[in-house]
Order: structure tokens, then sequence, then C-alpha cells
């Protein structure tokens, strides 16, 4: 039996000055982020790059010796400043070249008469990569290393990483439970934190909202995480009693 | 007279398990991206990283040297998981005391005698930091260096984006211009790359949206801007009479 790792980690690379500008409000981190959690992986790192070649090289180059995990998202269409695949490559010291399956993929999809200049340019992808599938719009995304490159169109972001889910390993879920309270963060943060220190295998968030505060414990203990939980919740009922 | 510097950038640095657990979805990014957009400051790079110190440590003080301001949102509360302002304090090799403005804040929005030591906490700074106005909620945000220290609650992080801009410098503004067009990405690449070659100064993206692509202009050079524009609208109709 292989044994499994207690926590696989991830980081998520999104590429788009569009995000930087404000022009596009980013819809991928937070299906990524439940996603990977539901799954068990731990998405611990997100970075925001330009379309700039150098910057996404050493983004992904940072996160990739880092992490069990990395995905990006954009710039692999077939405009002028698509330059992922280009960067990644060069971040592998790998080489573009056009893959015969992508080819056949867009040839299918456009009709072999079809595929121009623009849109043979998503056929090309580093010479160590594997395709992932893209059901929407055929033109594939790539798996090189432990790198994900899917496109940044939450639609097919999404039919990506379900190809991506495939290929990943997942290891030992963070449970999560959650407790609501009308009481303010700072009437029961003394109690929280005696509990944090007792329960160190047990992550607390205390998180304000109109009206009172969330209390999220997680843990991939999760007999640990049911105690902490009772506990708390006994504490909230002994303060709402005095 | 003063020389206004060209270019202006900033980075944002999220500190937050919340967001990338996937519980929390971020609304602060795209606020951020366009009120600096439209102030006249470039956003460059954006990062989440966990609520670890020397995680937190090490993001802040990569940023902080690359770009004229760093935003940071989030970890700025009473309880235990709030440790933004110690590891800032970290990162410029300050120590956090208790600043007696924010005491005399907290004194005036609880009542003298209800500043507790969970609320107390949130009166502490890092020495060298002046404080940034809460008006939802008193607890101030700050400032030390090039770093802005603001709530993650996006109410919150907007009313301190008021108080941050008032000590703001603004570069040239990036004038945007945007040209919708229903013709695919693929059939204007061509000469859309062409165009790019010839206005450098001009960034041109292209996004594709269902039914169509959305150019996006953008530049200081406003003349250069205009003209860019102009000549892919004239591109556009000739592709469109053929």
């Amino acid at each position: 039996m292989i044994d499994k790792k207690e926590t696989v980690t991830a980081a998520f690379v999104m590429i788009g000055d569009e995000i930087l500008s404000g022009r596009t409000e980013d819809k991928n981190l937070n299906f990524l982020a439940k996603s990977l959690t539901e799954f068990g992986i731990s998405l611990r790192e997100v970075r925001v790059v330009p379309d700039i070649e150098e910057e996404i090289i050493k983004a992904v180059n940072e996160v990739r010796i880092k992490f069990d995990y990395v995905f990006t998202s954009g710039g692999i269409g077939p405009t002028h400043d698509d330059i992922t695949a280009l960067s990644i490559a060069k971040a592998f010291d790998d080489q573009l070249v056009q893959n015969k399956e992508a080819t056949q993929i867009l040839e299918h999809y456009y009709g072999a008469g079809n595929v121009n200049e623009a849109r043979l340019k998503m056929a090309f992808v580093p010479k160590k990569a594997s395709l992932l599938d893209n059901p929407v719009s055929s033109a594939p995304g790539f798996r090189i290393g432990n790198v994900f490159v899917m496109a940044g169109v939450p639609k097919i972001f999404q039919a990506m990483y379900k190809a991506a889910k495939k290929e990943l390993v997942a290891g030992k879920k963070v449970q999560s439970l959650e407790i609501k309270t009308s009481f303010t963060e700072s009437i029961i943060a003394k109690d929280l934190e005696n509990l944090q220190n007792k329960y160190q295998q047990v992550t607390m968030g205390s998180y304000p909202f109109e009206g009172g505060t969330s209390l999220v414990f997680r843990s991939q203990d999760y007999d640990a995480l049911e105690n902490a939980v009772k506990e708390m919740t006994e504490v909230l009922e002994r303060i709402k009693a005095n």
C-alpha cells in the first residue's frame, strides 16, 4: 500500500493585466480554492502577475519548487498577448513545439482548412507537456511537471480543472466546522485563544460579520476538531448564561 | 515644480486563510485594482498568503522594495489569529507598541471602561506607524513606510483606502479604450499583432466573450492610444467589408 501524504499543497498563479487593471473581476480563485479544499489539497499561495514573460517565469519557478501543484490561469489564447505557453516552456528550460494531438483537436473543431496561423498558435505547447482536455472550446490546456496551465475564462478554467483533477493526488482532507455566534469578536477572543493553545492541531479563525462572529475550526484531526468545537460551544453557552 | 513620476506602482498582499480555503470570496482585489487605476497608480502584483508570520513577512518584504506602494488586507482584528500588525512590525525590524491615539479612538468608540484586553490589542501598531482612519468600526489601520495595512472586511477596507488615498501620490494615469467586435480572436489576431508592433507604447489586450472579442488598449500616451484605436477600428471595418 502506498503511504498517502498527509498534506498536499498547491499554489495558483493568475496571469492577467485585465485582473490587475480592474477591468475583469476574478472568478477563478474562489472556485479553485473551494474545489481543492473539498478534494483534499491545501491552497497555500496565490499570485497575480502581469502579461510579462519574466514575471510569469519568476512566479512559476518560485512556487513550483515550494508546493506540490501549481495552477495557472490566462494567456493561452490565439493573440499576441497570450504568452503563457512560451513563458512556461522557458521556466522549464523546454522548447515550445507544435503538438500533434493539439493540432488534430483544433482541426477537428474548426475544420481542417480553418486553422489559421492564430488558431494554430494554440497547438504550441512545451515539448515535455501533456494536454488537458477542453470540452468548451477545444484549444487544450496542458500540464508540465507539477504545473497545470489553464485558460482564464471561468467556464474553460473549470472544464480544465476537471481534466486536471484526474491527475491530482489528494492528501488528507482538512475538515472544517463553523460556529456562528451573535457575540462580537472581542467578547470571545480570550476564550478562543485559550482553546487554540489547547488544540494546536486545529486552526481556529474568527471572522466578524454584521451582527456577530463566525468561528471556523479546521483540522485534519477530526476527533480533535469535534472536541474543540464542542468545548467552544460550551464556552459560548456559559458566556450567554452570565 | 516637482517632477511627477511617470509610472507609480503598487502591490496588494491579502492575508487570509479564509480566502485560501475558499470560505470567503475576495471582494477587495477588484475594488483596489479599479481605484488605483482610476487614480493613476498601476497595480503590478497581488499575493494571497496564509495567516503565518514568516509568510507575511516574506511577501511584504519582497514587494515593498519592488513597488512604490503596498496594500495589505486582513488580520488586524482583536483575536489570536490576527497577526498582521506584529508580522509587519517584524518585517520593518520595528516594535509593536501601544499607540496612544489608537487607544483614545477605541476608548471613545467602546466607552472608557469597555476596552478589554482583546479590543486593546487593536491599539498596538508598529512604533514607526501612523494611523489610517476607520469611520466604520473605529479600530484603525496604519501606514509604515510605503506599506498600508488595512482590514479585510470590504466595507472597512474601502474606508481605509479612502484614508490611505490622501497620502498617495499618483503617476500619469493609464487611459484605457475598449473596442467590442463580433469577430472571434483568431480572425483579428494577426492585424492586432501588427498594430501592437507599430504602437509599442500602447498595451493591447484581447479578451474573448460569448459572441465576440473585447479589445482593450491602454497607454499613458493618449495620442498614440487614440491613433491605435482609430486604426484598429478601420481594420475591423475592412475585414467586415470583405
